[in-house]
């Protein structure tokens, strides 16, 4: 449907940290054409492993009379700063060695994230964007470029995310880092390092996007099954297919990045930042999500002025919000438009 | 207050597996005085990391005036097959080599558990059980005992548990093994091999044992906070605290014969199985567990003819059965006597 294409920024980035990057890739797609009014923009954020292209990840939603629908909006996704999938990152040439970074990566913060989007926006002569969506750690971005920026949106859609990382998320990536850790492959400087480590890590992350129903309905045994459980060969395969895609030092990085998000860093504290939202806010939570609670969805929804809080009712966990299409379009279509 | 006393068992035990143990020791600790009617033992399982000594990792149960009273009954609990804790495990000696099984130790169920406790029963010339008593893995020892020996028991207490392993708790226990077998160390022939990678398994166990409310209670940063997250040093913490007093190879050992409970094996079904309880049952599940979640207790106690449900409001999940005292002590010692 769309190519990837590529933005090459010649200039030093600075991060959060004080440290820069000399230079910076940034890997996008985008879908629908730019109206001459340049309104219609519609701006993905995507979350941990997932890449710039929407129609790979999020299955009907990229599509005629969904609500990314592209004969209307000119969606953007750019892929995050050091991920995987053609954005600086890890696996990308550190100029001052021409070796890749592997370990060296800088750290970065969700904000660095979003410094890298408004790069991007710039570049493609983008002021004004009509809607601003994000899902997970898509909603981290979200909510961390409107509290930079909150005059710059006309609408924001968060699901099953936060404002902050909170210490269970938190607790689930460090969980996932000794996984990773316990592997002693990583540190090499190999882009295959830390494989068993990382799918540890993975199935530690599945748990928590899955829960206990997601894997009750869709795990069980056959009647007559015999052997290995399916809920052991599924956790397994799962890692061995991240493997196959993703790198540990990426893996990695965005997992630290991850535990830095906090909107309210320098602005005064969460509440102050979402307090400055000024554009309709829709909030979706989904009903059995274990890593982002329907409980946190709805303090998060209640401290945005204005803020429409709808829930999804869902057996898959947080994943439901990359399954359950139909409900997302129901609610997100009237709202975009 | 009580001393750890050993059974040494000298003949052969079969395993459900086929395989034998050559000699057998179980380790145990009892509270209070058996009666001259012999008819006020309650028996205590354990659950996954713990102990004989029920008053070690079960505070104010085993007190005058608490539903474990030693003043009133005897209270019997076995270390468990396979475990750390003086009952033949992974580092006892393989009478075949003299040298410690390690790794080759065989696998295990929690029939065999069942087995080996009713084995110290006969030692302790105890017929009839007053009460039968399990939370978590003992839990899964309870209802597959009672399963086995439907009349031999007066009153049942099942705790955040089930009569058969769900996929869910499944994954959890393949996604440990999945970080232990990442560190290379495990196989080795010691004791602490393994340990970066039992201590990243820990910290998963922990995840689902307190879940996102005990989490965001316990480890939020105080006011003003720099440097690391506190939740991140807490699971650190936790899994080197399991390094300093326990073994992988009895860790992997122990979530391998969690897997296999099934108290309908052989038994025409879990339905059949529980349908046959006869005695006084009490099923209690905690309102925020995400293991064994309310809604999987409530199907456990449906099952049980005659069985009570009871929920436990509490914001420690799965761990809040170690913490609420108070709850326990309310809807149980009416129950027991």
């Amino acid at each position: 449907m769309s190519e990837i294409k590529y933005y090459h920024h010649k200039e030093s980035f600075a991060l959060e940290s004080g440290a820069r990057l000399e230079g910076l890739t940034i890997a996008y797609h985008t879908y629908g054409t730019l109206n001459a009014e340049r309104d219609n923009v519609v701006w993905v954020c995507h979350a941990l492993t997932a890449n710039s292209d929407v129609t790979d990840w999020w299955p009907h939603t990229v599509e005629q009379g969904c609500f990314l629908d592209p004969g209307k909006w000119f969606v953007v996704c750019a892929n995050i700063l050091g991920s995987h999938y053609g954005t600086t990152g890890p696996l990308s040439e550190n100029p001052a060695t021409g070796e890749p970074y592997y370990g060296d990566f800088p750290k970065i913060t969700i904000r660095d994230m979003v410094n890298a989007h408004r790069l991007l926006a710039g570049e493609l002569s983008i002021d004004r964007i009509h809607a601003l969506v994000g899902s997970s750690v898509g909603g981290f971005q979200a909510t961390e470029w409107i509290a930079g920026e909150p005059q710059r949106f006309g609408k924001l859609i968060l699901i099953a995310t936060d404002a902050k990382a909170s210490p269970w998320a938190i607790a689930v990536d460090e969980t996932q880092r000794m996984a990773i850790f316990a592997d002693p492959t990583y540190g090499e400087r190999r882009p295959d390092a830390g494989m068993a480590g990382m799918a540890a890590a993975r199935a530690i992350g599945l748990l928590t996007y899955r829960g206990p129903e997601g894997y009750n309905l869709s795990q069980q045994n056959p009647e007559g099954h015999e052997g290995e459980h399916r809920a052991c060969t599924y956790q397994r395969y799962q890692g061995e297919k991240l493997c196959r895609r993703y790198n540990a030092y990426s893996y990695v990085t965005i997992l630290d990045a991850f535990d830095t998000h906090d909107i309210g860093r320098g602005r005064g504290g969460v509440s102050a930042a979402l307090g400055r939202i000024a554009c309709p806010t829709m909030v979706i939570g989904l009903s059995t999500d274990i890593i982002f609670t329907p409980a946190e969805m709805k303090v998060l929804a209640a401290a945005i002025p204005g803020a429409v809080y709808h829930e999804i009712t869902s057996p898959f966990g947080h994943d439901g919000f990359l399954v359950e299409h139909g409900q997302l379009n129901d609610i997100l279509t009237p709202f975009i438009n």
